[in-house]
């Protein structure tokens, strides 16, 4: 188990769990790592800071030669600007009236700043406010391939660039896509094949609106299980994956990463003891996010996290402030007991947390998740 | 839908989606119908604040009748006592020295401090650090009465409250539980009859227990399913439902409140309409609590919450900023539209934001969520 004596020891806000730890030799390996992948196919790297939040990181991901962030949301992009990241993919629709001003008063602050469409409505109301504002704003074109979220479909995707590209004081310069590990209306395992078609899918597309006449030089793709397929692809200019810098049990079951090149992990108290069948911890949904469910298809995975140095045991209920561990009867744990464990999901498990803790070496560090809780 | 016309126009706050509305209306009168119920049957009411995590809130139910309130976590405690709560129980074992160190600390300054306890390891941790700082805790034993989560188990509780009541610097002065809408091992939807067998259960506990010298005076059940119920058990002294300030789809459907009772409700605008099929809505998962899922037994919930005016409109899926919404076909939603939600689950929810807007008549308030994402 990962040094917990001396986490226990030696710092007080580690006896104060549950706390998300994170290591930073391991969160350092998995930003080079994939830094590696982008440069070995010449391609852009521009990671999604929704995993993490903090601007501590990001500065990390471009002094490993990111070429820019990506954000969900506004504020998002204006917390990681007011901490001197200067370009940033704002990688979602942005339609409301508030939010555009936003977007505006943050791209006269930052070396770029680049706005995510899908409709036609949505980039009518950019390109008015932008016409009255005299500004110009960089948007990029979300095409859906084949996850029906946000993003035009992508039969109707050549028709609405070209729309777009008419319209006053936009600068249609791409197009992206997310899908994950999903393939023919489904979750995939076949990651490989995943990645190339859906690289394939966007850099095909990118040159029907060349011929048109619409100048698309971004063509950005990708997710941590995909990236460095999507990578290989000719057309495709940019990856964006986002869970790959500190992974989790969802990552390590879909086989792109090991168990140990997991950088976050919960640092939980056993608090009770009733029977021999189980232990209780200090940490439930408000501690481990539950968007990524255990027993459901194709990962299996089991329980709500894994517990490390003890295979057999199963994060298995979780309530709010409890996580009850089903185990086999071969655990000693004793009430006041330390255990770690890697969550299923680690991005929508940081935006639970307002702090984490950065484990370097000897040195723990109590760093704040500026970019969660803003929701809008 | 609420009042939506006025909120946009009015208030800049709630442009910024999503966000979580709380109509005071509404609160207001689920705090008074709590503080009928327990009046009626002569009990003390002690509601969970882990729901609401606001002091404001936890006066307006001190202020209608509460005897005090309950709390998950030390931490809580802290933030409630800082606000001016002076009667509250920390409903969860505290079993390792820095928070104990904050146990007596906290005790020091309000007029009532009580602690939960489920083990003799844990008691003698307590009562070790009470007799070192001279001070006397009081604590209640938490009982299981079929839950299978923190608690003794029932058969041995007898046997270990003699062995706390004998420890020195330990006040036991009654007992507690939680089960929920759970009997015989499984989720139920016989309120009536699961809230009856739990204040039995507990109120025949307590009277071995005084026969045996035990001089336990509370005796604490209830949730916001059952508390109505077993609050019709002689020999229960209180009641501790927490959800049932704000309401939820999951009380909804269980039959203890109406829809429209509901005071929590999340405000998203529609980004996306790629497809008469589905629309795409600014909140996901880091906004939508997904720890009460879709289509599981015994409630078969529709989706991630109920869309108020759009009962064939589905909240489907939720990646941590989309929620997709499967439509009939009949939905005229615009893109910038704002709709309302009623989340599965009102207590995990409030924790995803850190502020809340209260709607009340004209007035709408930012309130900060204070006791919120502190976790030790």
């Amino acid at each position: 188990m990962y040094r917990k004596a001396r986490i226990k020891e030696e710092n007080t806000y580690c006896d104060r769990t549950p706390a998300l730890l994170i290591d930073v030799d391991k969160m350092e390996a998995n930003i080079r790592h994939m830094a590696m992948i982008a440069d070995r196919h010449h391609k852009k790297l521009r990671p999604h800071a929704k995993t993490h939040k903090m601007p501590a990181v990001a500065r990390k991901q471009l002094q490993a030669g990111a070429a820019g962030i990506t954000v969900a949301k506004v504020s998002e992009a204006e917390v990681m600007a007011a901490n001197g990241i200067d370009d940033i993919f704002i990688a979602y629709p942005i339609v409301t009236a508030s939010k555009i001003e936003r977007v505006l008063a943050l791209a006269g602050k930052v070396n770029r700043l680049i706005v995510g469409i899908d409709s036609l409505e949505g980039a009518m109301q950019l390109s008015q406010t932008a016409t009255k504002a005299n500004a110009v704003i960089e948007v990029r074109l979300e095409i859906d391939t084949g996850m029906r979220r946000t993003g035009v479909l992508y039969e109707d995707s050549l028709h609405l660039a070209s729309r777009i590209h008419a319209l006053d004081h936009l600068n249609l310069s791409g197009i992206f896509t997310f899908r994950g590990a999903f393939m023919n209306g489904a979750p995939t395992l076949d990651l490989r094949s995943a990645g190339i078609e859906e690289g394939n899918l966007m850099a095909e597309l990118a040159e029907k609106m060349k011929a048109q006449g619409i100048p698309i030089s971004d063509v950005s793709v990708g997710s941590t299980p995909t990236a460095e397929y999507a990578a290989e692809v000719n057309g495709v200019t940019e990856i964006r994956p986002g869970t790959y810098v500190f992974q989790d049990q969802m990552q390590a079951r879909l086989g792109v990463c090991t168990l140990d090149q997991c950088a976050g992990t919960v640092l939980a108290t056993v608090v009770s003891r009733p029977s021999p069948n189980y232990a209780v911890i200090d940490g439930g949904s408000k501690t481990f996010a539950t968007d990524v469910q255990p027993n459901t298809e194709p990962l299996q995975l089991r329980g709500f996290g894994h517990i490390l140095g003890a295979p057999d045991a199963v994060l298995e209920r979780l309530s709010e402030e409890h996580g009850v561990i089903r185990l086999n009867g071969n655990q000693p744990w004793k009430i006041g007991e330390q255990i770690q464990i890697v969550p299923n999901h680690i991005c929508s498990t940081v935006n639970l947390h307002n702090n984490v803790y950065w484990v370097d070496g000897e040195r723990i560090e109590k760093v704040k998740v500026l970019g969660r809780g803003m929701l809008e």
